[in-house]
């Protein structure tokens, strides 16, 4: 941690919620000197026996890493994930193909979300302008006054008034219900037709079951599966399929027979017996996409993370997301010198456009990593955009790369991404109606003499490249 | 009125809203025999001294007639309604042109809000097995037993057990609240940037101060201004305008400079004086789009018109389709014999993909009739589809025609809306390059020998249109 700067009068900042993002947002306004206190509805999970509910592992990007480094945490949070470099594709036959990420040396980490959300509370309370309630359930609050009344465990009450609320209570947000109720406030909640179930991967002979440096994913069309892998040389097994489908499969017999068609390279590695008893553990769990705008009321009251966005899991952004939301609102403070009546409709006005991209890509890719990943198209365009972005890097970008290994704003990833699909499918469509012309042209003109076809040489090449990307 | 049907055991029907589509629906419930009670926040407006918020006139055409028809209501409500047999464009320089809304003979009626209201509530009255309940304001209810609780203005509490609840309460619906809260509920609600304020125009000289028989519209881009007529022989005119537009204007001063620049014709009508006054009446009121599925909650609780689509008033279809809502939630009850388990998701499958469709094009009519309407491209294809619509009554059929003067469902009226906008802009397509390449051609085969022209025939035409058709 570092020191916190000096002030005069210090404002109080309530962070609601003490999850990922409320926890290092926690990090960010200590270290900028307010006096902050985060209230947890639930106990403090680094004493809680069970922690309940949420994915198990997420994928740390980028972005994700800046916004621990402003911190201090990147170091130490990196090393406790785990590298995938790469996609690896089982097909239905078993076998197994990877399609890297990015450039050589490019990754993403798999960590564990209860371990990082425990260290940056932590972390938080390194800070002693900080001050951290757990067991406190949001009863009411005012975006009048910053009045908050809050109900403990024990029924009795705690009040108190914040300057700021910052709420990052999740796609559920019990602050946003005053949102809602306001005047020209835009919101949608949209669940996607499919659930998601997790089982667990154990080690074989104390080693991984599978390549550990790898995200692994099953593409089966309607549904799928994919694999992290887990510190302890576990992989969680997450299983995204139609309610309807899972509502199918009521006996151990039916589950059986589903993982034998479609995932039979994992049965023998799950286990049969933990596979018919895990299976029936949990329904499938719902999952929800959440916009709106504006972020704000008056200079009261923010919301970031799930609370403002909570995006479907397909692009590995949700938490990146997040933690990007407290660099962007940290760079508006200082450029506006922490006048909140000044940064809240700013944070709202650059930040909106961002969110709402990702949780379209992610919606987006819903529909490829199930689908496309199988098809022809998809690979070689694929290839086709990595082998581009190796000769003009500065030029075609893929969009995963954008997203995930840089912080170009998510809403310029994709008009940028929307440009260079034009660029490079008018090529294709360009080159191929050239050679059709062509060909024919040199058929009629000179029928079967092979030596009088041109090969396009490099320069060529390049020259019909600039035309078209200029 | 007609008899109700015999019936052994009455179930009880609780509508919670005496608005328009909440005093339908009583009277189509009373019409079944069911044991119908109406629940209304607001007193009588019959009794009502001042009848707040809310446009003053709305658009009537086909679905709503029919649905007012099946309950004996059409013709009263019909004469009591001004015809509009065509859009009225004012241009900047004061110039009038119609545009009509369909075929001769096809037009829209204007018919007061609040009439049209007390009329519904005093024909559903004349059911003997319906009970009017006003001034109870819904405190609580659970979609497991049906259980209601209202508070009435004297504080005290009235409490009903209904079979089924039919929740007509509104764009900001308190039933759908419970909705919200549960899980896979997909919600949204867009306010979109332009506000709307009403002005009185009154008569001149004991007549209408413009043709009565025309929805008269000041396009101007960014902004219009429409006007419809009322039985008192004065016009509502609706003012849209984004919100830091109205924002803008804050002198009597300014009020008239802005319409003498843009609807410089409307002073003299609306009268200076009236105009300084009005329009500082009320600021600009918000225009929300509400979608959301699905609209039940098991057997004993649907959400129906506004409360469960409202629209922007951009295609005039709000009201209409709220009332087609109580036309085939009736035609469901009648296929399903009244079995509430099994019409309910019947009607939330069947009915939302026509409300969403409906949702998306009045969106899209906020921005072509502020915009398209003064382009020469658009009153082109208007022509031209109109045209069309002549000559293959059944191939092409105008958008417009299919939504306000059929009953074709919504989302079927925009696929083949879409379909025909494909066929007739590619033949546009066909024949402007057919006519170029052709041209072309001639010119360089036999320069200027305009006698070699060829003129296509009728008989061209035809296979040209039967081949796109097809």
């Amino acid at each position: 941690m570092e020191e916190p700067t000096g002030r005069l009068t210090q404002k109080k900042v309530a962070i609601v919620g003490g999850g990922l993002v409320g926890a290092l947002n926690a990090c960010y306004f200590a270290k900028r000197g307010f006096d902050v206190e985060v209230f947890e509805t639930r106990e403090d999970i680094r004493q809680a026996k069970v922690v309940k509910g949420r994915s198990i592992n997420l994928a740390l990007s980028h972005r994700g890493r800046q916004a621990l480094k402003h911190v201090g945490m990147e170091d130490k949070i990196v090393s406790q994930g785990i590298p995938m470099h790469a996609r690896m594709i089982h097909s239905p036959s078993g076998k197994q193909s990877p399609i890297p990420y990015g450039k050589k040396g490019q990754f993403i980490l798999s960590v564990d979300r209860a371990n990082l959300n425990k260290e940056l509370l932590t972390e938080a309370e390194t800070y002693p302008n900080m001050k951290m309630n757990f067991d406190h359930k949001l009863k009411d609050w005012s975006p009048e006054t910053g009045l908050m009344t809050f109900t403990r465990l024990d029924g009795s009450h705690d009040q108190i008034q914040a300057d700021l609320i910052v709420a990052c209570d999740g796609a559920f947000s019990a602050i946003r219900k005053q949102f809602l109720r306001r005047s020209r406030f835009n919101y949608s909640q949209t669940y996607i037709p499919h659930g998601y179930m997790e089982l667990t991967m154990p080690p074989v002979n104390g080693e991984f079951a599978m390549k550990p440096n790898y995200l692994h994913i099953w593409p089966r069309n309607t549904f799928m599966m994919i694999a992290l892998p887990n510190l302890d040389k576990t992989f969680t097994c997450t299983l995204f399929m139609p309610f309807d489908e899972f509502e199918k499969i009521t006996t151990e017999d039916e589950v059986m027979e589903f993982f034998q068609e479609y995932f039979p390279d994992t049965i023998p590695l799950i286990g049969v017996d933990a596979l018919k008893r895990d299976y029936f553990r949990l329904p499938g769990q719902a999952m929800v996409s959440i916009k709106c705008s504006p972020y704000h009321i008056g200079d009261k009251c923010v919301l970031m993370g799930d609370a403002a966005h909570a995006v479907v899991p397909f692009y590995g952004q949700g938490m990146n997301a997040g933690f990007e939301d407290c660099i962007v609102f940290d760079e508006i403070m200082e450029q506006l010198n922490e006048d909140f009546s000044a940064v809240l409709p700013e944070y709202t006005r650059v930040r909106v456009p961002d969110d709402h991209a990702i949780a379209d890509l992610a919606m987006y890719n819903y529909i490829e990593m199930r689908a496309h990943v199988n098809s022809k198209w998809f690979l070689f365009r694929k290839h086709l955009d990595n082998f581009l972005h190796f000769f003009l890097p500065n030029t075609i970008v893929p969009l995963y790369t954008m997203v995930t290994f840089t912080r170009t704003r998510y809403h310029k990833a994709v008009d940028r991404w929307q440009w260079q699909d034009k660029v490079i499918n008018r090529g294709l469509l360009f080159g191929a109606t050239g050679a059709v012309l062509g060909g024919s042209y040199l058929l009629i003109k000179n029928p079967p003499d092979i030596n009088k076809l041109i090969i396009p040489t490099e320069k060529m090449w390049a020259r019909l490249m600039s035309f078209w990307t200029s």
